[in-house]
């Protein structure tokens, strides 16, 4: 056995709790990661020790909360290879990140018959926001179809791609398809247009090594919690002239240089973006969960996962009437699995699995679009983790061979 | 001595720290109060057994983590006697709430040649927003001024107070005079006028009962971090026919019915309002802090922090050269004290304090306005919390003699 997955599996006392009755198996990891306890000690460390408001203080705890608080900055920065930590945005979330661009930034940019280029794959978090920026702009939103295998077509990309495209927003990796897009193929071709690149990167941010300036992304945004780290915490990267042209959307404390009765004038980037008391706990949380990540390596967690979906998907492809969803080529298959069983709806599946203890995903995954274009309603999903293992896998497999059989005997 | 105040105080571990050598004696609170353990035991017990994300999910952890979210938003509900859960929405932060509120519902009701009400002593988080509506709008922006000893000048709320104003905003307390203004007097004379009230509660949630019916108060904004919660995490309340209204200012997960290609349709009122997975962690925070709250009774809380300003004041009248801002009655006054020491310069004032332990701020404290209008560039503030003791009180005045004497001998 691997004793890094050994020693780390320790780290998540979650993993070890019942679930009627049955060991807990967590395949809904694309959803929310789980936290291990040295991120619950830090952020515990925090409040105990050195708990006081940023950017604000002259006082000692203030300035090692500010301090703390700071270097989380450069710990992101390096952690995406961003040339700088001023191009780093605190935000609660991504989708909260994707909300700044499109209105800030896609106020600035897009204007009346203006195109947007994003891909039926979009979480609606990447999606809604450019769809009301259409909406407000009376520009036009373009879709990127699928090919044949259910990746990204490219050929589609190229023909929508025009002179017109202001804003290419695309996911890195699908959270229904786990599909990785890709991203530097896509931002070079965008920027021959003259068209900004906005990435999703919740589902990638995790599972893989992510360099901003070799995928050259305009903006690129993330979550916390999806990545070890606690709720309520985000991330946007953007290069540093785009931030510093964007106006802020949130006004109130930290973000302001002065302040009359009839006027404001901003801080610079990233502070002008962060209005208000930030989620000081959450960034000392994903400060610890870098650390963490960091220590076991992105290319070995990368490997872990890959050799996960590499034992599993074969062995689901066997199940009789069962219909998985993105590529079947287990070299571009990410550890997220759609699929959905012949005759069963999915919330059954997944109400038939908890029941065994196991704990996937049924539904649209804000994937509505992308529901319509594969011609379902929902689907169930499992994803895992660096922390899940093949036995897991085994043991997935077996237990939904046990729901089908259960409900084709019941009908 | 107060056996409720002796059990309290053993909950905050950061009370018993050193600073420079020196026991802590923390008096910022009205930046952000500490933590008790329970709170913090709360949030990792969250993340070790519960953790999943919220609403979406069909099996059992993400059931029981949507049960304990939504059980919160009842619990905050019943803390500020709103009406129903549904009144409730999560934010980041009081600035969050506000800027929904002058983004959305600002919009809405408030046109070219309208006037905007606000007060000369809101934070900058309460006034920024407004000021950019009025911008937006081609609104009048109007102050309600001070009176003589420093209180709100209710004269002058009424003789601004016209057909016109769409929006009055107020603090209930003011994060520098330490004044609570007549709420329920200010909604009943804008109600009169057919003008919304918005009160930012940030610095009276964790210091007095709160009884929105009562205050009759349109909105309602408040912070977990000044309350004993974890920072990320804000509440808006607003009467639930007036977010109704409103149109979602954040598109993306959670707060869609439906998505197609081309439009999306809104959940209802909170949710429309709550897009993207939430900060679950500091909601179940946030709802220990409100236990925790309502343990010790927030008449109990109201009753020790005004003994201590009580306690306080008449001393610090006593200094010579020292300059108090806000009432000098202590009837009117809540445990927030800004003032300067002739000759010095705040920043010394809170450095000198600091080498001896004691924290307190200096600066702007997010009110410009207010400052310019008081006739100084920042003031030294200390901010009591009902863990703070009399001993404190006498402490904290030994030692800004010393620092006083200190810099005097220097000069």
């Amino acid at each position: 056995m691997d004793k890094k997955f050994e020693e780390a599996v320790k780290d998540f006392p979650i993993l070890t709790r019942k679930i009627n009755d049955e060991p807990l198996l967590y395949l809904d990891n694309a959803a929310t990661s789980q936290t291990p306890n040295p991120v619950l000690d830090q952020i515990v460390s925090f409040y105990q020790n050195t708990n006081a408001n940023v950017h604000r203080g002259v006082y000692t705890l203030a300035n090692d909360a500010t301090t703390a608080y700071e270097n989380v900055r450069e710990q992101v920065a390096a952690f995406i290879h961003a040339d700088e930590a001023k191009s780093i945005v605190y935000t609660r979330s991504t989708t909260d990140g994707l909300n700044l661009v499109a209105s800030s930034f896609g106020d600035l940019v897009v204007h009346e018959d203006d195109e947007i280029l994003i891909t039926i794959m979009e979480h609606h978090s990447n999606l809604i926001p450019w769809q009301q920026l259409a909406q407000r702009k009376h520009a036009k939103l373009k879709y990127v179809e699928l090919a044949a295998d259910q990746t990204l077509d490219m050929a589609d990309f190229k023909r929508k791609l025009t002179e017109r495209t202001k804003i290419v927003a695309v996911t890195q990796t699908s959270n229904v398809l786990g599909v990785t897009n890709p991203i530097k193929e896509i931002t070079k071709l965008a920027h021959q247009q003259q068209a900004y690149v906005v990435v999703d990167a919740a589902q990638s941010a995790a599972h893989q090594t992510i360099d901003v300036q070799d995928l050259d992304a305009d903006f690129l945004a993330f979550s916390g919690h999806k990545m070890l780290g606690p709720t309520g915490i985000g991330v946007l990267y953007g290069k540093l002239d785009l931030l510093n042209e964007m106006a802020p959307i949130q006004f109130g404390g930290e973000m302001i240089e002065t302040v009359s009765r009839t006027q404001a004038k901003w801080q610079t980037a990233p502070w002008k973006f962060e209005a208000g008391t930030p989620n000081i706990g959450g960034v000392i949380g994903l400060g610890a969960a870098i650390t963490y990540l960091n220590k076991l390596g992105m290319p070995w967690i990368e490997a872990t996962e890959h050799r996960l979906v590499t034992y599993l998907l074969p062995q689901l492809a066997q199940i009789t009437g069962l219909t998985m969803y993105g590529p079947k080529t287990v070299a571009k298959h990410e550890s997220i699995v759609a699929f959905n069983l012949r005759d069963l709806h999915p919330h059954d599946v997944a109400t038939g699995l908890d029941m065994l203890g196991v704990e996937v995903r049924a539904g649209h995954h804000c994937a509505q679009p992308l529901m319509t274009t594969l011609g379902v309603e929902s689907t169930v999903r499992a994803s895992m983790s660096f922390y899940n293992s093949l036995a897991d896998m085994d043991r997935f497999v077996y237990d939904l061979k046990m729901v089908k059989e259960f409900f084709n005997r019941e009908s």
